[in-house]
């Protein structure tokens, strides 16, 4: 089944842009993935193509009219009625590896692009959209997160990652960081390759693999490691969470 | 000053992709930030043009070996001696809108782009590399989070933004996500914008935003609304913390 990424965005010449080379590229030239965009002007319904105003009760910036955002996601819905619509939004749950996963598992996804202040709140009453923010930084506008999260889907399609181990020990993937890496050459600097790693050892390795991972998420996300700890103090949401990322 | 943005890359032709365009691409244009893009393999040591190996005591994927990594970085510092170099990978702090400020307030910015597994972590410990991740997200490589981390400064930059009033009252610039807006027209689909946006009294007006921001803060980032509280209910952190904030 191909991917069928759509963008609905006042910039539709900001796509492919990255996305146009190296894995995702080829990916979509291989017809992994497919890419829409929409252009939300054209759903404007005055002569001027106007698509926001300024905002009700005053204050800076313009916010994107709701009648025109509807109408957009109605033509995408149209084409892709199965995908999931998310808008890119600081106002947004936090994207998590568990909901990219998901939504590489599925159909594709529709993408709705911020500008300006933001959108009409009345979109996400009025359609099915879903929040969602990449981080707690503002951008000026919602296509460099479409982007990444496009990114994130597109290497976890199937035959995508040359390796499909790959995917399997990486960040936040068990709840961890992931361990530190070293290659060649063996000393730099002064500095060497942990001697663990050329023990050849693998039992060995693993177990300080894990141990570093355990190391450097606790120091270094104190969140992401309480988290962690919950999760196995309580094995039967653990379990659970294991299957239901298993099977979205 | 113009704001030098310095990326290292092993696909320079991704940049400047979306900020080429629009709000970025105009201030480009115009001169308020530069963008050089130094290529990670010009700095390989063999005729191959090796940048990675397998990694150190086995496992998928390939690591970016360390001394093509430092002379790479080595190349930027004596450009951009005095813009922090910033490494996008999941094992760094998240990123939040308060670096975004720091960093739009400063020089520029060198961003170091991972591909394959990630860095030789000895990178770490041998340059002043600053380790930053954009969510708990896996993307195929840096490239993508150093476009949005880009977008995050350029709108920050002085004469960028048209109001500079609209950068104050957005998610995470007082802890707090930003309110809910409307805009024309006044009824759609049956669901009108609140009456007292329409009332034209400001301080009702102020006071309801402020509301919301908290109300929806709460319910959808309790994690946000915590520090927020905490923030609140200590005036001295918070004081010391406005002026690291200033002083970065």
């Amino acid at each position: 089944m191909t991917f069928a990424a759509t963008v609905l965005t006042l910039y539709p010449e900001m796509f492919p842009g990255p996305l146009g080379v190296s894995l995702a590229g080829r990916a979509r030239e291989e017809g992994k993935w497919t890419l829409d965009t929409v252009q939300i002007r054209d759903f404007a319904i005055d002569r001027h193509r106007t698509v926001d105003d300024t905002p009700a009760g005053g204050g800076a910036g313009m916010v994107l009219r709701v009648d025109v955002l509807s109408a957009a996601i109605d033509h995408a819905l149209a084409s892709h009625p199965e995908a999931p619509v998310i808008a890119m939004t600081p106002r947004g749950k936090p994207l998590t590896q568990e909901r990219v996963r998901a939504l590489a598992e599925g159909p594709g996804v529709t993408i709705l692009c911020g500008r300006f202040e933001g959108f009409d709140e009345r979109i996400f009453a009025g359609r099915a959209v879903e929040e969602v923010s990449i981080g707690d930084i503002v951008l000026s506008g919602g296509e460099p997160a479409a982007l990444m999260l496009l990114d994130a889907c597109i290497r976890l399609l199937p035959g995508v990652m040359g390796a499909p181990s790959s995917g399997s020990e990486e960040s936040f993937e068990n709840g961890l960081l992931e361990y530190p890496h070293y290659t060649r050459p063996v000393e730099w600097e002064g500095r060497t390759i942990p001697e663990v790693l050329r023990s050849g050892d693998h039992a060995k390795i693993a177990a300080w693999r894990k141990h570093q991972a355990e190391i450097d998420t606790r120091s270094r996300r104190p969140d992401l490691w309480e988290r962690h700890v919950d999760a196995r103090a309580q094995p039967a949401s653990g379990a659970q969470r294991k299957s239901k990322d298993q099977g979205q």
